[in-house]
């Protein structure tokens, strides 16, 4: 039987990648707000990594002033960014080709903020329904103006570099959208600057916690790739299953089991219904067994690597530093044309 | 008779001024939208200099980019702050001691516009009533988020510098108030940082234009700084009078008079009943030429030194690239304080 394959725009970009290197910029980032899990790595860093290798350029964002969009202090900074770029270096982002910086390190960056402010209203910011959402998930009384105006400094991230695609899961197409706008009506109203970027939806499957729930550090059902083998055995063993020692993938009847055979099967690089053939009738003991020992082993080299990162602090600050160099140097660039478009220029 | 005065907190201020010279750091600018005008000059552009020779410090802001907050496009924007800069330094404004700058050359100032914006909600920016005026008069049908966000933007400019006293009108005092809140804030929840500022509310009487409404370059009815003779005097030719021929000071009851008059007295530094009495029963005519001559006289210095000035383009450039790296320097101390208090430093 053939089974039907939802379409792959990363597997098509990779095509065009290869027949135009060098046209590719993309943005991508993360706040720092604590590890890297599964959930991060299958969603969306793997295609990192894929399309840098591919010859796409990536820009990585540590996004430390955003970490204050839905909390009041940002809780062990220093660490947090630290752990960030130490997970990207061990899932093999390169520095050599990617330019990792944060934004309170690229002052030039966040200018961007001022001219684009002044291209949309605040109607249109109250209409983002991605930021209504974040609104109504916050813990906070009311919205601060940080997260009011977040569409417009992601329109200051993607832009500053001038990145033409930006991968996204489709909750975050509204916010994409403010930035084609504002780059749209920069380049009507004052001169052509900027790229009108697309967005690359990414096709990856949603990964669930161990408890069937959303995975989220928070609740404490994702595997960090920092993790010990110990504390993967131990999540694991914790894992909601069912009594049916029949396992099978089938997502909409039996999520949790499902979820641990589709987490099994990625860590394989196999399709979750032969990982669910091979363990049968074993039921929920031998299904952990077997899923424990894929992430274990999927995330063996990358824990290794990160070892290493983690053991030369020297070499990942010295990282992080270059990234915001060659990120500030492009940061003034783009300043440089808009204010030449704006004529402000002197 | 003894004439009732008001109290002037700026005599108040040169008198602590006095007591603890270089104690004071004060924050004032204009957005380069056109000439400057006798009624910027007696409203606040006298008492910058005013200050600045008591020995309080002055940085001049050229809000280059807050000109979009009520237009589209910014026009003749070089020439707005060349001109800008040449009636600073007309008026005495001494670029030795005061930082003249602009806000697209200092990213490090704008940069804080992203911690200030967590700190306060949209529902505090709403309801700031400056705000509210300013979307009511606005041609805008819809508001720009540069526009909602101005208060934080001015937050960014007075702290930078970490300026402790800003002149204003009474119609900004919910302005400076966002500021107050945000210093507050920042030193409440990270670490004392920032001087929480003081307002230095103007005593200066109010100059309509030669209409006898509010003065405006855009309305026609304002005498320019640089203003030739000729052309002053013909925009007091055409100033609304009334048929009395006499010529008394009486801002109640013969507001247009009264104005003329009290732009005479202004410019001759002098009681306006006093100058009222001198033209007696001379009619507007009489009026008109006293003013026309008080006038001319009065701006006959600052003309000259503004003409030198506009002479040596490259003099005026270095003045403002001099107080942009002034300012940047400040900034990026600021910026390196406002990261090491917020943990970002790493």
């Amino acid at each position: 039987m053939q089974t039907t394959q939802a379409p792959d725009p990363y597997r098509d970009l990779e095509e065009r990648v290869a027949a135009e290197p060098g046209a590719f910029r993309i943005l991508t980032g993360d706040r720092p707000t604590g590890a890297l899990h599964l959930g991060h790595y299958f969603g969306t860093l793997a295609n990192r990594v894929r399309l840098q290798r591919a010859g796409v350029e990536l820009f990585v964002l540590v996004a430390d002033y955003q970490v204050l969009t839905d909390r009041d202090v940002a809780e062990r900074m220093s660490e947090h960014v630290e752990g960030l770029v130490a997970d990207y270096l061990a899932i093999g982002i390169d520095p050599s080709t990617a330019t990792i910086f944060r934004h309170s390190a690229v002052p030039a960056l966040n200018q961007l903020m001022l001219p684009f402010l002044s291209l949309v209203t605040v109607g249109e910011l109250s209409r983002n329904p991605t930021v209504k959402d974040e609104i109504a998930a916050s813990r906070q009384a009311s919205v601060s103006g940080l997260m009011f105006t977040y569409p417009v400094h992601q329109a200051a991230d993607i832009l500053f570099c001038k990145s033409n695609l930006v991968p996204v899961g489709a909750d975050q197409l509204p916010h994409l959208e403010v930035t084609r706008t504002i780059a749209r009506r920069f380049n009507e109203r004052y001169a052509p600057v900027f790229p009108v970027p697309d967005a690359l939806l990414s096709a990856a499957p949603t990964l669930l916690g161990t408890d069937g729930r959303k995975m989220s550090k928070s609740r404490g059902n994702a595997i960090a790739l920092s993790a010990s083998p110990d504390e993967t055995a131990r999540l694991i063993r914790r894992a909601v299953t069912d009594a049916d020692r029949h396992i099978e993938y089938a997502p909409d009847t039996r999520p949790e089991v499902s979820n641990l055979v589709l987490l099994a099967a990625l860590c394989q690089g196999r399709d979750p219904r032969e990982v669910a053939a091979e363990i049968g009738d074993g039921g929920a003991a031998a299904l952990k067994r077997a899923v424990t020992e894929s992430v274990n082993e999927f995330l063996r080299p990358i824990r290794a690597r990160r070892a290493e990162v983690m053991a030369d602090r020297g070499h990942l600050r010295r990282v992080l530093a270059e990234g915001n160099e060659r990120a500030t140097a492009i940061a003034g660039r783009t300043l440089d044309e808009v204010r030449e478009a704006m004529a402000m220029a002197m």
